[in-house]
């Protein structure tokens, strides 16, 4: 078992982080860390458990401890659920630490020497931890890319074999993507909200990092172009999106590309039976109230293919999109022995 | 005062055309036809009304009548809020006998000679009014679009002057579209249903025809492609898209085509200040909720205009979607002195 | 094992009585009956999934059968999630072939040999099945209560041995309540429906015989009087209620009463940890979307208990008010050795 | 015409106040307050304008103040729509500078000598205007009660002539009750919260001092006891709620109380064709969205009366229930002469 830590862990997705590691096979979460006044109150204490799954008792008595590398001595890795403009720096002082820092933030995602990794998808780009490595104190930070692009690119894994070079997409995205207070309901009740804030910058530019190929130390962009339109939604959780690429096959071939899709990597304790679920004949599928606990939250859905190529691509923003896919990246990274 | 009548007075769309017509300038509304039991009764007594305006009090002593040319006798013109099944056979017998329609039914939208007609895109279309006199009794049928194809051409009219090839189109649409027991409340609330039937078939056609050149008897479809995707979300009444077309022009030339546009027609009652309201510079508009009411429901809002060219249009579907779209058609046959 | 059926297996309640029964450690579900048109074919086939847990693969290649005791031969228990207007002779008819029925529906509640049980508060009533058996040809039929009413004994249930003469309710229900079908998105969304047919009558009813005395072959009434008033609100899962009740005691023993509050029965699979999960300090609870869930759907959840006597009172409207409701009848029925 | 201000402008009640007054009658709105940021800018330019209304563009340019009697010496009135913490002193200072204050911020309601009224229910109470100005400037304050209160005794002043000594409450409240950003939507989507911080005292005691009885300085509490319970719904603009008031006459009787029911002031602009609408035969009204704009948002309705005695009533929270009832007031201030 290996002892790890959550930074931010009463927020959104620090909640998600404790949900999916109170009872992990591989992992034993011993510490908690949030603001300054909560440090040495037991976490049950200080939480407002905003999930809709029962509040795990066995943590309720873990104390929590200040956001720092000194009170997280027993830890070889933490999963930060920071916000970008604390992660940037604080991220940096735990993998200088010589801790593993497995981020959801976008502080780091872009930093070449940072892998930027969808497990199923380029399990490769763990590689970059050896350039980290051999720069400094045997820390390192892997981060998993925004929620809407994990959802893409696990959608586009299938199709890899295809030759494209032009990708569309269109964003239904739930509210809980901005936290529990990001957005008044005032604001969306009854409504769409066409824009949100560098949502569209990192669907174009992760993904690129992602599907790209790793050459030495750094990461060659996949050489396709992206272009993204973002929307808010009155949905909780789970984020639809319509997606259009330019791939010149018979659409028999595409569906059968989803259809026999295996990941290329297995075994670990939070991947879904199907990392991709498709929906061959249903006609209004997916649908992120009914679909976005497919895999305890992990599975990505695909559904509606039609000429285009067009696809609807759905998963669940704060597992799959967050949480999730940072316990899912610290499984590989065990698995991979970089720990 | 020219008399009309509506037919399919007591659902969604036929309640939005009483609430447009119980004080209009032009129109005396005298007749309104329903299912046969409702006949004979008044129509404040058998009409559920549903909108969130008041009652229109003086139209609640109006007689309902059975829907057939014979009980409507004193009416030049009549709107149609029929179902499609229904629309194919009663519109025509309308017509026949020497009626004008305007029909919001998609059932003669793509028929050769019939107009398929938005004001500010295609006056010119209604020449085929011509057409179908010649070969009758005087009455013709007049259609508008789909609710969503509405909100698209009307969006891409300023950018008709030019030059593009393919337009993409995702579409979150407004609950109301369906009509009043269209969706049921566990399908949509907390969800996305991305499938709505026969609705990207129509946005794909139909804005080819409306988009298209009247040459002699019938209209040449415009030369580019519509792809779509459609989508309803938990929003009651306003379609919001995000749109991408090729156009290869600066975007300052884009967005002074927006800010600049003047539709071609113009002094029509129904027809709104503004036909393209343009945001140039609010990051997060148009919203449904905040924007649907603009023009008192006619007005189409575009906002988000960035590289790609890629935009997002919004407008009122049952109001500048349906019924009044329809209404302002009517307007444009009496000022054309089609009638 | 006990070989179980479902009646009605398709709707809203018959998918959870599935939901629920796929794995239950006392019975085998062998038979689902739905509509004619269905007979003879693979369950998974012909059912509309609408829950968002996960389809019981295991049950899919069962076969629907037609809804009647000859079909059903190898059961020696059905549930019944059938509308009312079918339930009366169906559920009838059952009985009467020597099959135990436990009915969600309204038919046979109020008739006076047929027990209408929570198991928490009137398990003794099941008493009545001898009075039925010794009409008839060894089968019965037991009923549990309206979904609202469910919640409020089973919160009053701690509170029996105080005396009181007043009860008032005012209810806010989910849209679940009404079947998949039952309410459409434009009536409910952004709204409130103060009214829902019949239920306030059968609150104010069946409460009266759920906490009545058992007297030789009937239920004398509960001396005490309840006025109902519900509304329906835009909620998915979980009918929440104000609660009066006059009880002229301290606060502080109200709270102790609902603190140590044991239920008279245990060791049913389906009953949960807590039958009544009391909130004494949280300013803002029981809550349906966080608090549903609780016990599996099987918690009621009680909360806000101020002078007067007032308090809130809420649980799974699905799960608890209905499918869950029956089996824990069936659970409690093998128990007491009445099958 | 009276020129008149408005404290904090730019929120969700002093959005509505900038509406109700752009063309007002009698009332001429020159000025309006703000944070001091915002202090010297057009309010066109710093308003978010949140309503679905359009923005009345004549006021857009009014100059923003700072708040304080000194930056507003044109007015003889302003409306209050400041929060409670900062009223307290803000709105003395103003009625200590000669200025006539009518607020809608909780702060003087209780205060013995500040009328709390709604002027169809007790306008009489405005002599308390008297009691001020003996002791001071000439200034004064006058307040208009908690939305939901408002409600309520709109509501019961029809019944007023009958004896009762017992009111229970149950509230479902609308978002807009708690300002723009007051409710995230992860909070109440798919949800009630059964607590609004200090909602049920509201209700408890404002009821009393309005229906209370004026007696030479001060006004005796009304004779009877309220019990509230409120809770907070998804739904926009609307408070619902159920009532119920121990008046031991025929059901008859009161039916024809509500629909003889006349108020005892009329002739103000902003005052409805019915203060209270009556819904006699509508099995499920009054509903919020259809019926929050009646009367232009300035008419309580009432429905679903039962025996008991039990009803629904329900109006538009932050018109009727909070600018609206400031201006009605300030109407009644100058019709009655204390200007």
């Amino acid at each position: 078992m290996i002892n790890v830590g959550v930074l931010g862990a009463t927020g959104a997705v620090g909640q998600r982080f404790v949900e999916l590691l109170a009872d992990h096979p591989w992992f034993r979460l011993t510490t908690l860390a949030a603001s300054d006044r909560s440090e040495g109150k037991p976490y049950g204490k200080i939480v407002n458990w905003r999930l809709d799954t029962p509040f795990p008792e066995k943590i309720a008595k873990v104390k929590v401890t200040a956001t720092s590398p000194k009170s997280m001595k027993d830890v070889d890795l933490v999963f930060s659920a920071l916000p970008a403009e604390i992660a940037t720096d604080v991220e940096k002082e735990f993998a200088d630490a010589g801790i593993a820092v497995c981020s959801n933030a976008s502080s780091h995602r872009m930093v070449s020497d940072v892998p930027l990794v969808v497990p199923e998808v380029n399990p490769e780009h763990l590689g970059l931890i050896d350039v980290q490595k051999d720069k400094g104190s045997g820390g390192f930070i892997v981060t998993n890319p925004n929620c809407s692009t994990i959802m893409m690119v696990t959608a586009l894994a299938p199709l890899r074999k295809f030759s494209f070079s032009d990708v569309r997409v269109a964003t239904m995205q739930a509210i809980s993507g901005a936290g529990f207070a990001g957005v008044a309901a005032m604001a969306i009740y009854d409504n769409v909200i066409p824009y949100i804030g560098k949502e569209e910058e990192k669907m174009e530019t992760e993904t690129l990092k992602i599907m790209g190929t790793l050459k030495g130390n750094r990461v060659i962009d996949a050489p396709f172009h992206v272009s993204a339109s973002c929307h808010r939604v009155p949905v909780i959780d789970g984020h639809t999106m319509a997606v259009w690429v330019d791939i010149d096959e018979p659409l028999g071939t595409i569906k059968k590309a989803f259809a026999d899709y295996k990941p290329p990597i297995k075994g670990l304790p939070t991947q879904p039976a199907e990392s991709v679920h498709f929906f061959e004949s249903e006609p209004d599928r997916p649908q992120p109230r009914l679909d976005r606990m497919r895999g305890r939250g992990m599975t990505v859905s695909v559904g509606r293919l039609r000429e285009g190529v067009r696809f609807v691509a759905m998963g669940h923003n704060t597992i799959r999109g967050a949480a999730g896919a940072s316990v899912l990246n610290a499984e590989l990274i065990v698995k991979k022995k970089y720990l």
